[in-house]
């Protein structure tokens, strides 16, 4: 077996073997096959496609290039929950104290952000003292004690994928369904979940700009779950306006604490409610969706969800003083409001350019090494259907940065379309694939 | 414009412009364009294909990534000659000194051999003191003051082609006819031919291995040339066995040597005519195929293209004692005869193998570093079609390696298809494409 003939079968069309797929994976990662070997085959793997076997083949190995996070000593099915990113997605930061309020064990690794979309471990890390860098027995011994943790990437999980992924970012090869499912899946397989509910987010502000799209995108991941054994769940979730009304770490986080204390937007309501549905149901602790998502319910309104986020930061070295008094939160020095020029409908609001203009204040980063600036961002205060009158204040934003103030209300302005008819609210939930 | 755009372009199929092309190639030249995105866009190219228009661009660029040759001070409309590469192919030794015998100027560069195919710049130094590296100056010289000279590449031509040859190699992304026939016209440009005469191989000993894919890589070149404005002829000849009977560098000489004094193999002598009658044509010296072969003919009868041929090597330092007395070129130690054990008709030669096998006696190299010797190589003593009994001598091995005698004899043999039916001879010129 060698490169080359790999390259050739691809480029020819023929399906890869199982042996082919790890030659290339292992190969590509200790470095025996090129850079420009590697694009190659990406690139006859991008338009010449790949069947379900080998997309799998493909994710299993990718996810065996690297550790593998051993879960079996937690002695239960344990669900992982993952979002395709977007603007203003708090969730798994009011979903794993929720679920684990539940009596169900929940040990989740997340990523931090960059470019437009934010970063659950840049959120955490907004909480003073809060680690979210501890060892894996530390992490496992957690999840033993209090039932959650939530800790960033610290395992070198997947190598291979994150060689690939660099790669098809220089050789323009990130838009394909195929290898976007198997990158998320080899993460999540890696991970060392056994069962996984997974939120494609839909829209402007997601990488899936349409349904269709991310249809295909959810169909795929089940069906590498499927093969891989690993049960999966994909919830379509609208992502063309921001979820929710924060944008930026310490904002999301105590958006996050008001919906634990029981003041909910209702997308985000919709959100984390129906991901807490599929994480009950796959964890095989209820099948009923209406008595789940009472719940669920319950458990906000009685506070336990609250006390079991309190309880994991304070676990982790997080000041709790902050989160029972957020008025402790350090706040950015300017809080500017912005005021519509018209009257209308919003017709839409693009969640991309409201995460790189929260980026661009200071709250993500453009390149990997950006320092993050944990209180700016950008607290929208309209939804795309609201009727706005002249004056009315659409957004507040968060700035340290008094230069950019104007510029950032400018293009926030712009990116608000308001027309004279009236525009129906999108539905929240677009629907489940499984 | 920038790489990514480039590639995402090719990849959606779509056509790029003369810039795009360009900014590639000059980028990839000088190394802003890495060896990856380079490997993404040629998978692409070799999969989603390039229009007529795209190729010429791409042929001209690369024939403008380095010197060119400017022939303009001869004063005459210059007729290059180029074959797409065989066994056995010592054309140009021949046709080079028999068109200038006919008052048609030469300035001919050429290859060294790799792999199983010879190259003439090899072969011309195993005649003792001919010097083919002098200077460009020098070689213009020699053409203006004797008509013709042959030469190596001295110059840096169309170094693009060179990397982009080296990493197509490495991708397997060899074959492929728009890029095949892209880097032989760049270099073909790059050499200042204003017209050209093609020598497109067919058969198991070119790279071309079928007659349809031949055609369509001599449409592909013409296509090319017309839109660069170089008039090109292709001459599709049969590579099926090896061409004449010598395979091996002073082996070629000697038969060269005899052919210009009049002993002329069939198939070799149709190969020479056929393309110097276009060569004639191209010049502007001859337009009538029977008037320009009879001048072909009585230019060997009477000795002149012979007596150029001496004149051409004198001219470069060659000793022409050696032309002049061929009994005295080093011989290999070892002359072996190789004798068929069955009666029947010769149905193939595999002229590959002959020449993998001709290499292996170190005729030729695998790789560019290696050292060649000369004396070594195969005389085939038999053509396909041809009615042999058992004991007759089908070839003679000459080895200076003792012990690689046998091996060679046995897969000599093997490759020499023998059966009970009669079959016809092949036709060496397959078709004239114009």
């Amino acid at each position: 077996m060698n490169i080359l003939e790999i390259i050739a079968k691809k480029r020819d069309k023929k399906e890869l073997t199982r042996e082919e797929i790890q030659y290339f994976v292992k190969g590509y990662t200790n470095g025996e096959v090129e850079d420009y070997q590697a694009a190659a085959l990406v690139m006859a793997i991008y338009l010449n496609g790949m069947n379900d076997r080998e997309i799998t083949d493909l994710t299993i190995e990718m996810a065996n290039s690297g550790e593998i996070l051993d879960l079996s000593s937690l002695n239960e099915t344990i669900v992982d929950k993952h979002s395709t990113g977007g603007v203003g997605d708090k969730v798994s930061l009011i979903l794993c104290p929720l679920i684990s309020s539940l009596g169900i064990k929940v040990a989740k690794m997340s990523g931090r952000g960059l470019g437009f979309t934010g970063g659950t471990v840049d959120k955490l890390e907004s909480i003073p003292g809060y680690n979210t860098q501890i060892q894996m027995n530390e992490f496992l011994e957690n999840v033993k004690n209090i039932g959650v943790s939530m800790i960033s990437q610290t395992l070198n999980l997947a190598p291979a994928d994150k060689k690939i992924y660099a790669l098809r970012d220089s050789i323009s090869c990130v838009d394909n369904i195929a290898l976007i499912a198997s990158s998320i899946m080899s993460k999540k397989i890696a991970s060392g979940a056994e069962k996984i509910v997974l939120d494609v987010t839909v829209g402007s502000g997601a990488f899936m700009k349409n349904v269709e799209d991310g249809r295909k995108l959810a169909r795929k991941m089940i069906e590498i779950g499927k093969l891989a054994n690993r049960e999966t769940v994909c919830v379509l979730t609208n992502m063309d306006e921001p979820l929710g009304y924060a944008i930026g770490n310490t904002l999301e986080v105590i958006e996050a604490i008001n919906f634990l204390k029981g003041n909910m937007p209702e997308d985000l309501r919709q959100v984390v409610f129906e991901l807490a549905n599929y994480m009950i149901k796959l964890s095989g602790k209820g099948n009923d969706d209406t008595q789940n998502k009472e719940l669920i319910l319950s458990n906000i309104k009685n506070g336990k969800a609250y006390e079991k986020f309190i309880e994991m930061i304070g676990n982790q070295g997080g000041d709790i003083s902050y989160i029972k008094d957020i008025s402790k939160f350090e706040k950015a020095k300017y809080i500017e409001q912005v005021k519509v020029n018209e009257n209308g409908y919003i017709q839409s609001i693009n969640a991309q350019t409201i995460g790189q203009l929260a980026c661009y204040l200071g709250a993500g980063r453009i390149k990997k090494s950006d320092k993050i600036d944990n209180s700016v961002g950008i607290i929208m205060n309209s939804k795309v259907g609201q009727k706005v009158c002249q004056g009315d204040i659409v957004a507040y934003i968060h700035a340290n940065d008094k230069e950019k103030i104007e510029e950032v209300k400018e293009k926030l302005l712009q990116t608000i379309l308001i027309e004279d008819k009236p525009k129906e609210k999108i539905d929240t939930i677009i629907e489940i694939v499984k």
